[in-house]
């Protein structure tokens, strides 16, 4: 164990909320953080001891900023492996592995599915005549993703009919890509894990989320689900993060399917890093997600993930800040505003967690 | 109230522990910090958007300070009569009033004395033949303590023996001084209160506090006091608060004398800031004091102060360090480590809050 955790330097890439809601939590344990970063702004730069305002490939920017940090840890899964390499001789974790394999949809599906667990049916993709082949085996409706970069929706392109094959390949810009089947299911829930330096792992409640317009909108703890789906949505999270090695917080999202009464759970994608479905966890669980997160990177022991009640988190977008007077007004509801500028609409602004 | 608080600048005159959990609780709400504070390298820096060094009295900077905040607030009690009065043009809270009459043992005891509040029996010490005669009607043990600037113990001297008048007058640097009557007490009690920039008002549970060498060492909630003593002693807060015509949070320490089968409130000091007894409202009451002290001084409405359970706060000194080991994996345990960078003994490093 790290004896010494405090007032050390976590290094973190990016600068958004995540690393905002990091440094907040290292900040309890007094280590620093010193936050790299593109934009200039950025929410995170607020709470932190320290940041530069680089691009990703700044090798010289990278340098610096590896000679000013104990630890390196990331708050996206889309780190460019070019700059993880060039951090090699660090402790960074979640580990390049890991980023490897949820960095593309096509690969994590196989990952998931190489495991027994049971993913939508999926096929790769690279040319319109590959996507006309799939359709027929998987069908309609169905999903086109890219395989990189896509999240919030982005990047993908509903298929309700064989004849919109070329049209939907068009609109995702012609892209390597994975088609996967349509789930219908009952509800969607996410797990969020953890696994730190010494091997040693644990689960929070099963969450359940809501999305709109492909953002997430709401997450409600305990999800309402079997207790023994539960366990087996903790149990499926937790051999993903085993068979990944990996070192930090992660989320993985899963649909559960309704059959007669049975639940039968279906994996959707793994979120390398802390995840917006676990913010409730800051005032609802002992620990929050953020402070398990840095335990684990920087070589602590695990924290309890014990809920304090029954908790509902709602993501506040551009378009929700009206409602501030009156959510700071309310007993149960606890604010956490970003320090983002511009409220744009769809833009996550903050959120607010209310538990009972 | 302020609808547009997000995104707003909280000025704080002072850099330490306090300063730092403001800002923290300030990030949360999406308000920035600016620090004032003479000291480099001071824990509030590593969480604040922006910070200056400079002394007190240094007026250019002050001015370079309020031009770039929209509310300042402090968080220490002797800030510097003149340092407000270069801010008059500014929302400053708490008032410069609140201080004047807390800055000074004397002026304090007085005030409490008018609002009909039982305080130890007291006198004005100017001189040792003051002294002298003071001792004769308020007797021994008693204790001399300067009028200003005290803190933790410091600035007091006990008298055991009339004898010691001049000796005792020598060693608090014969300075202004103040003589309180020895109270024998069942425990030592604070209540925490705060009065937004709207007047409405509120307190926490009473807490129960254990001093070691005059330092805080020990807070549990609730106090093991009857219900109508807290009572009584919330609504001498309360009497305080509204009287000084406070915005902010502020703690009232008292004494708790029991009588048979009665206890007894005796007034001992008011600390017109956040206090190191309510460091447990982080994670044991709805809202902590800082965002209660944010809320105040922003122009917010108040948040709840319902209390999560059972509660014992622990202060973390220089010499408790080897315990984090310990701490960080103990599953009830919430830690808090200021970043400071040497561990002396005797200063305060940190705390740990259990909830149960």
């Amino acid at each position: 164990m790290n004896n010494v955790f405090y007032n050390q330097t976590l290094g973190i890439l990016g600068g958004g909320q995540l690393a905002r809601m990091l440094s907040l939590a290292a900040a309890n344990l007094g280590i620093k953080t010193h936050i790299f970063c593109p934009e200039t702004d950025s929410p995170a730069f607020d709470v932190s001891a320290s940041h530069i305002v680089a691009e990703y490939s700044d090798i010289q920017s990278l340098q610096l900023f590896a000679s000013k940090v104990d630890v390196v840890t990331f708050e996206f899964e889309n780190v460019p492996t070019a700059t993880l390499e060039h951090l090699h001789s660090m402790h960074v974790y979640p580990c390049a592995k890991a980023l490897a394999i949820t960095q593309d949809r096509m690969v994590e599906k196989t990952f998931m599915a190489g495991l027994e667990l049971e993913t939508a049916p999926f096929a790769q993709i690279s040319t319109v005549s590959d996507l006309q082949k799939a359709l027929e085996t998987i069908g309609t409706p169905s999903i086109l993703k890219t395989r990189r970069m896509g999240y919030d929706g982005k990047g993908q392109a509903k298929i309700l009919s064989k004849s919109e094959a070329s049209s939907a390949f068009a609109s995702i810009g012609e892209q390597p890509a994975i088609l996967e089947g349509f789930i219908k299911f009952q509800r969607e829930i996410s797990v969020i894990v953890a696994r730190n330096r010494d091997g040693e792992t644990t689960t929070y409640d099963v969450c359940e989320n809501d999305h709109r317009d492909h953002i997430l909108f709401r997450t409600t703890v305990p999800a309402c689900i079997a207790s023994d789906t539960a366990t087996k949505a903790q149990a499926a999270a937790l051999k993903i993060i085993e068979a990944l090695d990996y070192v930090g917080v992660m989320a993985v999202e899963m649909f559960v399917v309704n059959e007669g009464k049975n639940e039968r759970l279906v994996m959707n994608e793994i979120a390398p890093r802390v995840h917006n479905s676990g913010h409730w966890t800051i005032e609802g669980a002992k620990t929050s997600q953020f402070e398990q997160h840095l335990r684990c990177v920087m070589g602590l022991p695990l924290g309890s993930t014990r809920a304090r009640g029954i908790i509902e988190m709602n993501n506040l977008l551009g378009e929700d800040m009206h409602r501030l007077p009156e959510l700071v007004a309310m007993p149960d509801a606890y604010l956490h505003i970003y320090g983002k500028k511009h409220a744009v609409k769809g833009r996550k602004m903050g959120h607010v967690t209310f538990v009972k």
